[in-house]
């Protein structure tokens, strides 16, 4: 089942300066950072009530994430939704006819299991479900 | 002080279709349904962990979601932070040198004050700031 929101997922160009001002509107006090050299981006995230903010750079002009600053700019690039059985989870999304980019578990960060539903279906809205190993 | 996120605003073309994929994905069980005149929009909401969904849909043309919409189709259009006292905080924010579009908070959704944060001035993301009354 999808029980919460674990993390909302947002695209910048500049890790240092965005991290800076979320710092300055949020201020919380702990980050956590992360290379995730599969997908090109440096990550900053930290956590406000139970729900974590990831900011994503790339590292690469062919990053996913630098394709999508390319297109529509910075800003909120998706929804991640915390699984707590991500297998039957997908089997169960999918025979909803709901459209899914991974439909087996890729690895993301915070050495997760995550996969993506297409905003296709889901009016607009990337959204990533996701499983704590 | 900003502690959680109150809710994520979604622009939607159709309510009641989106609400039902969502409620396959989501499986909540109870929806908070309203319209907002001032913004020309009916809205779905529903709660995930301790975060709101709101699904807005336009009544009008002439509406700022319908306005989005027509600019960058249907997906994410905020993120809200709940606020402890809009007042403080928003005086803190600008002081930041973080840009509001709205320095004095204005009637939302749920009865509560709510004020805008400049995407400009937040790497792209439209942030609000809401107070319940």
């Amino acid at each position: 089942m999808l029980k919460s929101i674990d993390h909302i997922g947002i695209a910048v160009r500049n890790l240092d300066e965005s991290l800076d001002t979320f710092q300055k509107l949020l201020q919380f006090e702990d980050v956590h950072r992360e290379s995730i050299a599969e997908q090109k981006v440096d990550i900053a995230s930290f956590k406000i009530g139970e729900v974590k903010i990831e900011l994503t750079c790339p590292t690469s002009d062919d990053s996913p994430i630098a394709k999508f600053i390319a297109k529509r700019g910075e800003g909120i690039h998706h929804i991640a939704f915390a699984s707590d059985g991500i297998e039957t989870d997908l089997k169960r999304i999918k025979s909803e006819d709901i459209r899914l980019i991974n439909e087996t578990p890729l690895r993301g960060a915070h050495d997760m299991l995550i996969a993506f539903i297409h905003p296709k279906s889901l009016s607009g809205v990337l959204a990533e479900v996701c499983q704590r190993k």
